[in-house]
């Protein structure tokens, strides 16, 4: 009889190792699946590892240029900011990665995922969220929420010493006192030493970012170019670098916003499974993009499209951050925010000098901007006239309320 | 018989002095009403400007203070902001200064009042609305809706004529080629040489805040406190300044905010009579302000009502831009946002840098944030078997979509 | 030199007769414009008289089915429902009315547009605002906004004098002592003595539906068929009786709606100007159908696909109200709807009774609803024990609350 | 030592007899805690049984006036219906029950709660909710997820054979083949025959109200009164009744609704738990009230306050079925909802007949319905003409947007 068949989502670190070894003396056929999302690793070096360490095969999958195309995109059409300053570099990924993660069980004929994800985060519910929705028939190997698994790894020691036993290689390099989660789009750092709000991190801690102490003291200025609301071309205004595809816009974006100190955020954020948690943020590519998108929006946007939308943006921000990017409800908001930005088209000039972001001109195809309607020196086809029938039209309502206003306060109309 | 009573609010400026002339020629008595809100004037030459152009009276009424506590407090604590950047500046203070014109008018025995916005403008509505919901018997005369008027005074020369033949000084200083509006929140810059939405403002139009090249290349930390999510007191732990009472808050915020360059922003946004418009805006103590506040709010306040706040922000903000401050679904939400500032206090640390504003540091006596909860180490009271179940139940609605899903991308689930 | 050219709104009427001949007494060429939106009329002579009174040429247009189709399907798509009761039928004339309009405008080449809407109600806003949505170059002449005819025709004594000066034949039939608007969707009855909100409407008003009291003693059971959320099959089970076309099938749920006396409202209800308003209104058909479709969502539509839904509506509905089919946020909303409703078929089973619509089964195609997964009987898939880890996540906030709630509340918390 | 002591919500059915004495056979000391919220029984009868299956100790409390006043009362205030249909009189009735539960808790020293609730519904959630909230350490027994009892118990004949053989009294009366939950409110039937959503229920079903063919051939008219929403007075104008105190009133519109087939319900429906489920409920009483409440906010309520509010009842009505009654959201949503109710003062009169509810009068103190105003005929203080800069005005942006509208309707613009 043949083993039943496990593809793990594999990142060569310690845990995965660990559990792909264990999975494996279970007496599982372990497929190891590592997902390239951008990450700054050795795949080939992992790839390695993972047969060392007992997958019967490994994928190693780029996936970077659907992660921004098939989810980046469309939340930066939609200005998705999670809780004010989260732009979800690692929410958008995960389902990207368990996307995949699905299409090769369908291959492999596997019964069964696993992941490394913990018990008490996000990951493991944007992941088997997406599981789930893919293929209803998944089975789920959790190991961090499996009472077998906890009660024998209890600890970092339980984990090192497990690789030892089993041959495990280690990497001889201090492990950092937080985690890190990087891909094409950001890096995160949380936990550890972060989970004390009053700690400021140290400014080693920062990958993709220079500190805007140390960016350099002359702008840069770029010329972005959207189409539909999706960024499709960026021009270095000061040396004439042009960028199109969205890996090479993506790469490039990420350098030059980092190296001008763009991008960085330092909150306290909810988790969807009730707990409140630090985290820090790095994403210097998609903060300009999205900067640039909101300014188009400023000029090509009809105004109560936006005003919808915007009040929609929360829970599209929220949907994404708890991994719904599969369910009906998303499909409906992707729906709606795509033909929200039909039109959204145009080129943004933005500054880029320090940490700061400046836009500092906008046109558009399709702009409803009309400077001579917008003059306060010629009428441009405005009758002043028609304000005041305007004015005293949606003053009727409040006239009426005035009487209770009056009520409550009182203080106001003392003189009569 | 007595002549009609008009309150008329001055600026001292050359359209406000021309009206003044035009209303007393027309035969009102005009009570001239100057509001300081914070600008930089001399308010003593303004009164003694308006009694020589003909006032039988002048109201000097410092309404700063007023301003903070009743209209810019209540919108930090709902982080309003319209379109996504604009803080608002001047449309939280028309309603302020409108209230006081109102109680003027009221203690004057008045039966109009009268103001100099244009016909085009968001201004007027905020002014109007304000005056008709304080008092719906009030008759408004609104010189740029007046077709007389209008006809009379085509151009800025014929107010400069007009000006002169009835000796009213204009000041020898050039006109700017923009317009601004300043208060104790911010300054506004638009019209003129600015409707070219491509014309990038050169760097002496900015008078609150340094350019981020000319701040200084040294961080000032600060310690804001909050309560119920209001600004209670400001600590330089630079300097150890130390700033209480909301106006010396507000006027330090505004200094220390300008010197690092923080609060600069360049937009197309949407004017209430349908026309998009382009403004800068400089407000450099409340953007420190409400990012503070945003950050307080991430420990401090529940998640589920921050959701339902982010999602009435937007009308919040459409609310404020538009004029409603004396509406009745103004009082509404500002019952909602007050209610869900209940406990949001506390203390944040930030920094400001050549207009880079961080968090570093926030703790509240209300946290809800519970660092061994959050911990990714120790358990915390959080059992990780329960994100089995939670996660499974989240399914349930996924796992019935699938069959759509499936219909829809088929090319997703090429194996099987 | 030719006259200028309008086309007049034209219903046969006292109050667009006088127009009509008000316009060509002021030297315009009047194209009279006849909308056949389901109204019970005999067009042919509502022709002649334009023809009488003074219309250069007349077109009767059939729009019934246009306006079923295409205004009337999306609203019960949408679940369209104005302050909790109004389903909206002269809300949706309106705009299909006045598209038309400007359809013929632009076939005559004529510069004008007329129309004979109040200036005090909502219709004039739905007129105008299509009128320049569609053609923002047209002018509109709104007799009832205009001063001139204002002072010429003060009462309906003006009216009938200046009819019988001109040889205008008014119906001989007494004047309904209230307003009334017909067409295919409903009847609405309002003003005059309506006026006053305690006074009750008698029997003799309803024209679409019989009372209650005087319909069958007899159910009637019909099986309606939804594709896309659009009814597109009716068969009433007593008899047999089988509509499918657009038209027949709403002139049958007329028939068979008013027969068993569905779709009586009597609410006062807020104008778009400002106003509060009593309306009564006669809705058979799609009072039933709207009923069903609400039905056939149960089982047909996502859980939170239907929350979104739900709570845009209101807007959908104001929208609707307030005239702005053709703007821009109204596409962006259709869209939306008809993506909610993507899948949204089957078949749901009425019951009418006296006033009484009942849903008494519902079936289809996608559904959702899963039998065994229900089941309180059988697992049919789903692990109870899930429930506990839902439960125990979801109270992890509600936990943290508690600290604040016993402040809050410590009179629950009396013991401990 | 002693026993732990385990607070058992008791209905004195088989399901939770079964508990009991199961409970007390672990060796838990069982306090029973039976609520009378309005439910058919005889309560004297329970707590003779509870003792007699083993319980240490009785509490029957009276909920029934908390139950309408702190919960059913706020739920008419917000129009809180779910999904369209659903008055939630289970929803409501759970918290008020857990509350009093949790309380007995405290006073009783009891480390843990438990109740009867099966793994798969919606009454698990909201008891478990409210006990956390209420009491975080509180420990919960619920059998119906634990694995050992359900092990024990998967059937009703385990049950039948268990309270056999410890002596548990079981009613002779056969079981229906549906189960309900009955209280002051309504009474829900769900489960058993009626998982068939194509199964029509038979009119032996239903407890609460005749049928529509049943009731009288008379209408009955009411006069209801209300203070800030809420119902404080009926009047039955057919015979005088007067009720006023909230369990009076409630009894009694229960009785009126009842009679005159007022308040059935039968549809598909989405449980927390994303499962769809058929519910068929019986509301008379409350509406009648909803109705009334309704009807009176037409004339007393702001225009816009209203929008806003609409907006959010279905997020209103989604926390109270889920259970979130005393989670910060909740007191953030009833304080939003207390606000918009001030002054929704005044009396409705309602006509019931055969089933149909129809407002036919109403009238507040805080009328905002102003005659002259809406009048037709006559001005009212409205000037028509302004009506013309209030569309043109608003017309402004559907204007800009033509460009756009053309160039995707172009079949609209023919002949141009």
């Amino acid at each position: 009889m043949s083993k039943p068949k496990v593809v793990l989502a594999y990142s060569g670190g310690l845990d995965t190792s660990v559990i792909l070894k264990w999975l494996e003396q279970k007496g599982y056929d372990v497929v190891a699946y590592v997902a390239n999302i951008g990450q700054n690793e050795d795949f080939e070096e992992i790839r390695q590892k993972a047969l060392k360490t007992g997958a019967s095969k490994v994928y190693v999958e780029d996936i970077r240029e659907e992660f921004i195309t098939d989810f980046v995109f469309p939340a930066i059409q939609g200005n998705a900011v999670y809780e004010g300053r989260y732009l979800m570099g690692t929410s958008l990924a995960r389902p990207t990665i368990a996307k995949k993660h699905i299409e090769i069980a369908y291959k492999e004929g596997a019964e069964y995922v696993s992941h490394g994800a913990t018990g008490k985060g996000n990951d493991q519910v944007r992941f088997e969220l997406t599981f789930y929705a893919l293929n209803p028939e998944i089975k789920v190997i959790a190991p961090w929420k499996d009472r077998e698994f906890l009660n024998q790894f209890q600890g970092r020691t339980d984990l090192l010493n497990y690789a030892e036993k089993h041959g495990i290689p280690v990497k001889a390099t201090l492990k950092k006192p937080y985690s890190e989660d990087e891909n094409i789009m950001h890096i995160s750092h949380e936990a550890g030493i972060l989970e004390d709000p009053m700690l400021r991190p140290t400014e080693d801690m920062f990958t993709l970012t220079k500190s805007p102490k140390d960016a350099p003291d002359k702008e840069t200025v770029l010329e972005i170019e959207f189409k539909d609301g999706i960024p499709v071309k960026v021009t270095n205004l000061n040396d004439g670098t042009v960028k199109q595809t969205p890996l090479e816009l993506f790469l490039y974006m990420n350098k030059i916003g980092g190296e001008n100190a763009i991008g960085r955020v330092d909150m306290v954020e909810n988790r969807y499974v009730g707990i409140k948690s630090r985290g820090v943020y790095e994403t210097p590519g998609v903060t300009v993009l999205m900067a640039a998108h909101r300014d188009l929006e400023g000029i090509a946007m009809d105004r109560e499209v936006m005003r919808l939308r915007d009040m929609l943006m929360p829970k599209f921000a929220e949907l994404i951050y708890n991994g719904y990017w599969f369910a009906p409800e998303m499909e409906f908001m992707l729906s709606m925010i795509r033909k929200s930005q039909e039109g959204v088209d145009g080129t943004v000039l933005v500054s880029l000098y320090k940490g700061n972001i400046t836009s500092i001109g906008r046109k558009s195809p399709n702009s409803l901007y009309n400077q001579d309607l917008s003059s306060m020196d010629i009428a441009g086809g405005f009758n002043q006239e028609d304000s005041r029938g305007f004015i005293n039209i949606n003053a009727v309502r409040l006239k009426a309320h005035h009487v209770i206003l009056k009520k409550r306060m009182p203080h106001l109309f003392g003189g009569k």
